[in-house]
């Protein structure tokens, strides 16, 4: 394959037929991951990412983004950050102006506006009036939304270097401060060159317990083929997990080796992501709970 | 072994022989790690960690710390959080009274003022005028600071139960907000029952790049010796980054088996540990520059 791009969830399908475009074009997987983000960070209508994204217990759309390049292991990451619509590119000024990989809230948002990025309102009508609601509901105390919906990318662009990103707004009434897996390398996200990368979607709070994308990759180094990669990292941390847990979180994953093939595993009953590559038009494609747990 | 510690740095020691002690009577893998921590945190001789820890770019003293559950990988950890003298004591609290694993900034703080945590003032005299002199002399543009001092803590009890824990100020005149290795599971520390546990110290930006600590539990888990585990773990990483980058940072890390045989590694020209159980007295041991890089 010359190229190939693979990422969570339906409401990325816009953002890759983009970015297949600019792979084609710039030949870059660093491009095309940060297209693909921006796509659905800007779509008011993805509740889970970026603007419309759902608020935090006090009110606020705080937004996780990361983004690494195969090549060196370079990583860029902004955790808990506000008022700025595209997280994913202050994540990667953060790797490329900064000598660190990660930036977090006010420190994250001055180096946003020293790098130019502009302001902007993140709630809306709509995600304020979702907030008002369940917060006069839970006076019960608060119970973690099952959220499930970080966009996550993989890219393998014609030179043959690879990329990952990952952006999302986390739980819905998540505490004031609260990061998942996304923004965590080995996490949420993992790319070396001379293996694969995968990228994670669910309850942030399990799949770190795992390091679940680090070991996807390391499986794929191993020999693993991407598929066989993603079901055994789920399923290991997931039997893992239920030996003490009642109730394991979602954990899903998309990984692609360094050929372009490329597998999705999930533990919901079912879980859906985008492909598309040289040979490939960008499409839906499902997985269903994986065997053995 | 009925219960072994292992700790970076020399600076452990004295929170080391606590711990001995402590573990003995509460016979608390966590408790263990927590003691430790706390005493190198209050030490205002220790300019990275805690009180008296060296600050950012700003003069503030920023804070970052985790603790991880072997028998159920739960995690607690707080980054960038201010004006607490012991992180590693609000990071379990997150991990015990919290739906969330990780708390950050603002957030982190709030949520330590709810638990009752007490405010300090971390900076000290002698923080402050190297901070000033410092200042004022890289108007020529920052260069981070070398840092290699985090405090990594595995701790294995008597009932066969496994913790580890991390605190550090980071690197001096770190960005605001600057986020390495130590709040990150898999990078900064990890720890499985089944398995082993490890704790890293170093530039946090390269160790991270390797999900250093959780790929030395796996090489345990697969049958190498911690000793080893930790040799490999800290060679694969750099010789990576080495294709790529004329320098690589510091990278030291200590591992622990579920037998309680341990061992450690570093890419620097020496490196030393505090290493305690049931059968050997606390005591600073030293490693230098693995082979093969």
């Amino acid at each position: 394959m010359s190229w190939a791009i693979i990422a969570t969830w339906p409401f990325a399908l816009k953002g890759v037929e983009k970015a297949s475009d600019i792979i084609k074009e710039s030949g870059n997987a660093l491009d095309a991951v940060e297209v693909v983000a921006k796509a659905v960070e800007a779509d008011p209508d993805v509740d889970s990412v970026g603007f419309g994204g759902l608020p935090n217990i006090a009110g606020e759309v705080e937004l996780d983004a990361a983004i690494m390049d195969g090549k060196d292991l370079s990583i860029g990451a902004v955790a808990g950050i506000k008022g700025f619509m595209h997280p994913i590119s202050i994540a990667r000024k953060v790797m490329e102006k900064t000598p660190h990989n990660v930036l977090i809230g006010r420190g994250a948002e001055e180096f946003a506006a020293r790098m130019g990025f502009k302001n902007a309102v993140l709630i809306t009508d709509k995600t304020r009036k979702i907030w008002e609601e369940r917060i006069s509901e839970i006076e019960k105390g608060q119970s973690p939304y099952e959220g499930h919906d970080t966009v996550g990318i993989v890219a393998l662009d014609p030179k043959g270097d690879m990329a990952c990103g990952t952006s999302t707004s986390g739980l819905f009434l998540k505490y004031r401060g609260r990061v998942g897996d996304s923004p965590l390398v080995g996490s949420g996200f993992y790319v070396d060159n001379t293996a694969g990368g995968a990228a994670a979607t669910g309850m942030g709070e399990d799949i770190m317990k795992g390091c679940t994308c680090f070991y996807a990759v390391e499986l794929m180094r191993q020999g693993y083929s991407p598929k066989d990669a993603a079901e055994e990292a789920v399923r290991r941390i997931h039997k893992r997990l239920a030996e003490t847990k009642e109730h394991v979180g979602d954990i899903s994953i998309v990984c692609m080796d360094n050929k372009g093939n490329w597998g999705a595993a999930t533990n919901r009953p079912e879980f859906e992501f985008v492909f598309a590559s040289d040979e490939v038009a960008p499409a839906v494609y499902k997985v269903t709970r994986v065997s053995g747990i």
